[in-house]
């Protein structure tokens, strides 16, 4: 095949799985030459060609659109990629979680592991030694890139873990969200394009719509993880300036990248100068007996931001993060002085005596095993509750549970009809900025299957059964 | 109506709008009448016709509360003008603050004040007691607005200075610059022009670069401040979406707007529908006897967002501010969401317990004392040392002292220098985002004039006069 028939092929591929669309306007020769790497000659013989077969209608002066005829199939939740413009989902995301902090609310819906999980007592001492010994400068000491300690204490959990990373490198956040906040921001402009997962974590689209970013989605597995073909062809058509994925225990799906794929990966963002920003907070709460490593482990470029926090193991409303942000601490820390300034002093000093003085890791192989016993609990109280045409996908770390109803179902009406029961749920549009989840709902398997736990199971069963029932 | 009954409805409005809530203990009839400026009489009788109409309970020989019956409804409460196209100065102003950090330098560059005027011992007992007592579910009970304790007791606060400010309008933030972050968020788009005073604090500057914002300088005098009459023309010559302002002790040059000045202000606002955002940081650090108001104090329609917080007046590594947001408030709840999620759990509850066990006014009237000496004292020495062409121009509350140099002199170079004799000042360059005050220099004179920081001002002064003999 002559090189312009395989670039036709290859456009062919994309306009059939939705990256161009009816009357969108094809990059020009000139830029598709640069994606490329093929000749202007080559890229306009490819065009023709595609004019001629009917897939591009070429406009003088003004380049080549996609043809009007041309209507791919409405199986939208298969699209490879989904384009959004402008993300809109903060007020919807407020709702669902303000109706959480009901206390008598069953909350499915959380996003936090059951907060009894937590060794409270113990890093509340931890809090109350650092409390003792606050050193009077401590306004300073602490400006970004926050403590000294903490941060070569996180350095070296890492280096236990086989990754090098500089305590230079990290900078002390405001939760991970602030992390991811701020590395999202170092490497875009407004307008610009974002790729995240297809379904993804409702917080990439709040942080998008937050700076004005443009989402890309690209499909996933459920068990596989990111589709990167698709993710390259994204890279193609678009122009991206950063990757917001979690590799480790998405969320919601639950799927872990390969290392091989984690590799690949990593080449594909540097092939096209793309920047990474990890999501790696679940990355303490891995099922069996290894943690997986994360993207980062095997870049050399220091173009990943690495973003965690102790927020989903340790202790929830400390609201303390981090990135390993390689070549962008310094970007980092300047934003960080422009948003929020530094992290409460205090707290990182907690952080620094509960990891001198206790057991992290015993702490942590409680929970995965706590966790991984819930979790399947849950799951066999769901399978015996729930009709066969709901697939129930639970996460393979973490502690959440995926499920997948029949496409024409809508968990909208799912959610307001638990919400009236005083249950909460994640509906699935809270995971994307288009509707091709809205079939789908999350639910936060951590919780001990108590009476009223066991209970709100078997209500919501029933409302899930009704809802299939009416359809 | 006698005075008695215009307190009477006055107290009646703050329980309508939440500051005081059923059940919830009133000040003494002392405290009361040391507050409004009322005999210990009129108290007596506005508590009394309370008392007759169900407002309030008498308890003998424990005073007043509020009676159980009352349940309010949740919904009750140079050149005149400089412009710059775009803002870019957080990179030089990271470098001011890094060369702070070291712990050798004397820093007049510092902008919070002498740590060791902290009571410290105390907040570190409030914070160990917090640690002791965190509720489980505490992620959930701290989402945006923040803890309800903490947001009532500064809603009380405020009340006792006669504003009354809804604790439903408050939301508690990651320090003052959250606040005023989040708030000139939620009433801008990026290109869009806001006012801020020339000169001003950098803050203002870094979060107008942070969020592409256009800033319009408007002129202020020394002595009487903002010039509304330039104002009004930026408001017709621009299209202005919001104000950034100080109008108490402003930073750097300190002045205070007079009562009527801030009731023309807020006119002006309301008549050209441009949104404040009140920088009241400094307001607890007045001079002489009387608090000076923030102009949200004459404004009625909802359009003032007042941003505070305790770092500056009782601990400064805590990191924790508010917003008093007016109509705005659940816009700002959305915005935080986004942006850190939530404050750290712990350090809200240690506030609350310090503000409800110790006597913060007491430590308030010390640390006012103390301040005042210490600059009085700076300001005597400096003028002993500097040339007669330097002006000296202490600020009225806080603590700054804003050297003006004759109009050639570049502090830049007076900046570097000192810097090179481990001094640090803040160089008038960080006030603005044009080239006005490359003249001035702000200088920190909160801490006690010991052997080195006396020695450190001979120094500076010797660099001084050394820079303008060399024009």
């Amino acid at each position: 095949m002559a090189k312009y028939e395989q670039l036709a092929s290859q456009i062919r591929q994309q306009i059939e799985s939705g990256i161009w669309r009816a009357g969108e306007k094809m990059p020009s020769l000139r830029k598709q030459a640069a994606h490329s790497g093929m000749s202007l000659m080559t890229v306009m013989h490819a065009y023709q060609q595609l004019e001629s077969q009917g897939w591009l209608v070429a406009h003088p002066r003004s380049g080549y659109t996609v043809a009007e005829s041309i209507r791919i199939s409405p199986q939208s939740h298969n699209a490879a990629v989904e384009t959004a413009e402008a993300v809109d989902i903060n007020s919807f995301i407020f709702d669902v979680l303000q109706a959480c902090r009901k206390p008598y609310m069953i909350n499915f819906a959380f996003a936090y592991p059951d907060p009894n999980l937590y060794p409270r007592h113990q890093v509340n001492k931890s809090l109350m030694h650092a409390a003792r010994s606050i050193p009077v400068s401590n306004a300073l000491d602490n400006l970004p890139p926050g403590n000294d300690t903490l941060r070569a204490m996180i350095a070296q959990r890492y280096a236990a873990k086989g990754i090098s990373i500089a305590p230079d490198e990290i900078v002390i956040t405001a939760g991970a969200l602030e992390a991811l906040n701020l590395s999202l921001q170092a490497v875009t402009r407004p307008g610009d394009w974002v790729v995240v997962e297809s379904p993804t974590f409702y917080g990439a689209l709040q942080s998008l719509e937050r700076l004005g970013l443009k989402a890309l989605s690209v499909r996933t597995d459920p068990k596989t993880g990111l589709d990167l073909t698709s993710l390259e062809r994204a890279f193609q058509s678009h122009s991206v300036k950063a990757c917001w994925l979690m590799t480790n225990h998405q969320n919601p799906l639950g799927f872990t990248l390969t290392e091989p794929k984690k590799r690949q990966l990593i080449s594909l963002l540097n092939k096209y100068q793309v920047a990474l920003i990890e999501d790696d907070v679940y990355s303490e709460l891995y099922a069996g007996n290894e943690q997986p490593l994360p993207a980062k482990a095997f870049d050399a470029s220091g173009n990943v931001m690495l973003c965690s926090s102790f927020s989903k193991s340790l202790v929830a409303g400390f609201r303390i993060g981090w990135v390993a942000a390689g070549k962008r601490a310094t970007d980092i820390q300047k934003l960080q002085l422009m948003s929020t300034l530094t992290t409460s002093v205090p707290i990182q000093l907690a952080l620094v005596d509960y990891l001198s003085t206790r057991n992290y890791e015993h702490h942590l192989r409680q929970l995965r095993r706590t966790l991984d016993k819930r979790k399947k609990a849950m799951c066999r109280l769901l399978t015996q509750m729930l009709p066969p045409d709901v697939e129930i996908e639970p996460a393979e770390g973490s502690y959440f549970v995926w499920l997948r109803l029949p496409v024409t179902s809508d968990t909208m009406a799912i959610y307001t009809q638990a919400l009236a029961e005083n249950i909460t749920i994640a509906p699935g549009k809270m995971f994307s900025p288009g509707k091709q989840f809205n079939h789908c709902l999350r639910l936060n398997t951590s919780f001990e299957l108590d009476e009223s736990h066991t209970d709100a199971i078997r209500r919501l069963a029933e409302i899930i059964n009704q809802h299939l029932e009416q359809q």
